[in-house]
């Protein structure tokens, strides 16, 4: 099995290491990432600017690069350069903070399995869900439940056409209390802006928010998360909405 | 009715400035929008830096903002300054190229519209589907297709869920068709990745990439603006692939 790992922490990240090297037990691994950090990109693309790949030093002899771009990038230029035949598993993660409903949208950790997808390839999107910013990510508890899961990840590749985003809790493994698989949640955020002043008293802004727990968690990846379970969801990369356009089409 | 106007192409972007035009007709507009271009910055967000906002000048005395950040940053932060009290629409664009298929995935026009629907607000994106890199763009037909349809597009106002992503063929106004409600093509790219070398002999990729039409285009926003039709998609917030879900889900 062909395995290409990407994420949107930087090659350097610790959670991008366990992944390579769980991976590296099932598979021949190539690691392609960012050169640094990279959070929030979404599924961006660098169109405007030339894309540099350097070989780095990983573990293990794991042949590894960095390039100067966002997991879209590394996708497509670890698809040129490192896999130019192809590969049968793209790997994006271990984020070390959760990617739970809309938080897919905005995160660069899904876009490398989204990018798969596009691609034709399996791909697939493991975070750690820490429940409080600053965290411990708990990698060994994600890493194991990957390991012990390995063939239920592979059994998902018969589906042709979604990628995956799985979220582990955070926690010791021993405290899973299985998986499930869940839908996409509605994660509305409040008080998305917060109006500061700098040291000369100029305004500006900085967005966060607090996540506004919706009252229809339960079966969703966010439900499924504060419940203690792994939640595993199928994502498409088609987005139309065939229910409004049902309605609308003569 | 209360209109917030955004895109990727940053504040002094001719289409932006058509849209604006177009939309004061109908409603009271403020435009928040990039400081400069962000061409395929998707969804992504900004929050490792701050945001700044600044005022500048615009067509009409129109009030409108310039923030150093992508169209979501613009979304949150227009929504905090220049509408506090909420809005009635986000339009997004117009961008001068096509946004077809997974290009949506890529798009800062759509990501505008789709941070409109996360607010629980109406959100549109408008493209200029030209057909070959560099044509002219022909906002006219755009912008007078937006009049001659601004009960149309107000009426879709009904669906709670989706963003929806306009895509006006580049020509003529009166050699439009008409318009169709369509579903998200595959536009597949072949080529993605161009191997260069630079001035001191050092490689660098460029990442572009022919587009590769779907055999299966006809009823897609591809198939509609191939064949002279503006295309109207409703495009889903929610990417649960549900039909593997249900097939998974005991």
């Amino acid at each position: 099995m062909r395995i290409l790992i990407t994420n949107d922490d930087g090659v350097r990240a610790p959670g991008l290491r366990h992944l390579a090297l769980v991976a590296a037990e099932f598979g021949e691994v190539k690691v392609v990432a960012p050169d640094r950090e990279r959070s929030a990109c979404a599924h961006s693309m660098t169109m405007r600017e030339p894309l540099r790949l350097d070989k780095v030093e990983f573990e293990q002899g794991i042949e590894a690069y960095e390039v100067n771009g966002v997991p879209v990038d590394c996708v497509n230029v670890g698809l040129h350069v490192a896999w130019p035949e192809g590969c049968d598993l793209i790997l994006s993660g271990i984020n070390p903070g959760p990617n739970l409903g809309y938080d897919i949208t905005y995160s660069g950790t899904a876009a490398g399995a989204m990018e798969a997808a596009i691609n034709g390839i399996f791909g697939v999107a493991v975070s750690m869900a820490t429940l409080q910013p600053g965290a411990d990510p708990m990698f060994e508890t994600g890493t194991r439940w990957l390991r012990e899961h390995w063939n239920l990840i592979e059994s998902l590749k018969r589906f042709e056409k979604p990628f995956w985003n799985i979220n582990v809790p955070a926690e010791e493994f021993d405290k899973l209390k299985g998986y499930r698989f869940a839908a996409m949640g509605q994660r509305v955020y409040e008080d998305r802006i917060e109006h500061r002043k700098d040291p000369w008293d100029r305004p500006y802004y900085w967005q966060g928010g607090v996540v506004a727990a919706p009252e229809n968690a339960r079966d969703t990846d966010i439900g499924c998360v504060l419940e203690g379970y792994v939640s595993v969801t199928p994502v498409s990369v088609d987005w139309t909405d065939y229910r409004a356009l049902n309605e609308l089409k003569p």
